[in-house]
């Protein structure tokens, strides 16, 4: 089959690999229909993160079901579904405390790559999610989306306990951040601050639900954000980037008793202790327990009450990944589809 | 007046110095019935934080209402009142949201020396809370302990979201710690480990209800934990030290979606971003709301359900604080209670 390959930073190739096959018995194979290129995935494409040997790539994905393992039960061949970027069995005391993406049993999705036409799902049943009914163009974009920008920044929102009648800022506006503000939109926030220096990540950001636009960053973010709360900060803080001027711009932004989600994959982050003391705010992040949420997305989506799908602006066909990486390295793009 | 006054680190003695009068029309003045040394006042005690001027001792106090300002209401003279270690107006966004250690016209009671005859109460209405009726000896100890240790314990209960069904697992085994597994025991904890390596703490541990004693430290305690709870960690841990080794062991013993509430001091502490990311725990403290709590704390001492005072273990005149400053350096003491 075809899947993009890193070879080194900048160095994305599509190449013929070896198609998947059952492992376990609770794998399940799907024919990718769509996937995507990840922010997180510019991290070794910039050489931020080591390339140590040649990798398939890819975490995200929409497909439907080729092939079960003897011990998958609850999804079957011909199901159009979508799953997480983490593999997690949905049984463990962990996942049925809704972090899922901490399952004892995780897989990242990763490290078996989605960029591809094919790809193998471990822990099926507790992974895959079926979409009801036949999605339309808009809506499997959208259901793409929820395989992880749009599940993490509604975990993100989640995290910093957005709500009806709170201020919620959200520092970063790439596809996460964004998608923070459409989930604090719908989960009933009264002002949403959006952190952002781009005029068409604006545009959208005030169509997912922004209130008001911040340009500044760092304390100067800090003291425009300290300004519109009265002076207090921000109820509820996202953030959506991952390095130490935005988790600090994060804390910073936040009154006390206020809570920060941070679903940036940190990067060189050091956090002061004494800071974060006297910070007297409540901190939850890491790895987006995206399966929680799944269910409720995809019927959002299938509804047509949430159109995630529109932080898609560049869709390629997977061999043009390379260009899609490019896009995204450059800025050209927020959000690179990847369609087969 | 008497008050306590340190010098020098290990240079603390009682002298004289001028009355306190009212400034603010907010003020209330109190003659000092209790107070006592805290945990914290080892740091500069200890030269780990600078003594850069002598300075006046103590911030934990029950006493009598001598004196109010024009615009204090709440409080009468004569009242017997109990107060935090953070004067709080109790009416802007912060204080309402009861995080009254942060309000907005904060006034650190450290910063006024408590350990004396007489103190100045900033913002009175906001801060002090009368005790209804007359307290026996046993209450007025455990009344003096709600000012912060009890306090202090509690709010890192709560943060750490302890409850019913959870497993709590607490760090420390100073006042603030033992008081935390009181705290936890009250809020419905179903299994509560201790983590203490001396034979007279785990003692009154085991009294405030903790139902295991872990006396390993580090990497290993975090083992012995896991151990106790299937290999998930506990549900809810409590920091109660402020050292990089008691942060770790408190994040890494902890599962992913638990909670930790932190309230030791901190000093020297640098959390890696990464390290918490992928801990996927939330995390909150600082300097504890005491004052959220302190009707419900002195109701529950009042009608003796609980006896925190159990805590001093040592009770000594406030001419001799020197010795009880050398008590708890030397872990003769837990805890020195001052009386006047």
């Amino acid at each position: 089959m075809r899947a993009v390959v890193m070879h080194a930073p900048g160095d994305v190739r599509v190449e013929n690999v070896e198609n998947p096959t059952i492992v376990e018995p609770t794998d399940a194979i799907i024919r990718i229909t769509d996937t995507c290129i990840c922010g997180s995935d510019l991290w070794p494409y910039r050489g931020i993160e080591k390339v140590r040997r040649p990798s398939k790539m890819g975490h995200e994905y929409v497909g439907v079901v080729e092939e079960i393992g003897d011990q998958v039960a609850k999804i079957a061949v011909g199901d159009l579904v979508v799953g997480s970027f983490v593999a997690s069995d949905n049984t463990c005391e962990i996942c049925q405390a809704g972090f899922q993406s901490r399952c004892v049993h995780q897989v990242m999705m990763g490290g078996i790559g989605t960029q591809s036409e094919y790809a193998r799902i471990p822990l099926a049943d507790g992974t895959l999610v079926p979409v009801p009914g036949e999605p339309t163009a808009a809506q499997r974009r959208s259901l793409l989306a929820a395989s992880d920008v749009l599940g993490t920044g509604w975990f993100a929102a989640v995290a910093a306990e957005v709500g009806p009648g709170k201020t919620v800022a959200v520092v970063g506006d790439g596809a996460v951040g964004l998608l923070a503000v459409l989930a604090a939109h719908r989960l009933g926030a009264e002002r949403i601050i959006a952190m952002s220096r781009h005029a068409d990540r604006q545009a959208l950001a005030r169509r997912f639900g922004a209130t008001d636009i911040v340009t500044e960053r760092g304390e100067e973010g800090v003291a425009r954000v300290k300004g519109l709360t009265g002076g207090y900060g921000a109820h509820s803080t996202i953030e959506a980037v991952g390095t130490q001027e935005s988790m600090m711009q994060a804390i910073r932004a936040t009154r006390p008793g206020g809570h920060v989600g941070y679903v940036g994959v940190s990067h060189g982050v050091e956090l002061d202790g004494q800071d974060l003391f006297f910070a007297t705010v409540s901190l939850l992040g890491g790895p987006a327990p995206v399966r929680r949420f799944l269910p409720e997305l995809i019927d959002l989506i299938m509804t047509d009450q949430i159109d995630p799908g529109v932080v898609f602006d560049l869709t390629l066909p997977l061999e043009q990944a390379a260009e899609g990486y490019r896009a995204m390295d450059e800025r050209r793009a927020t959000k690179v589809a990847l369609t087969l």
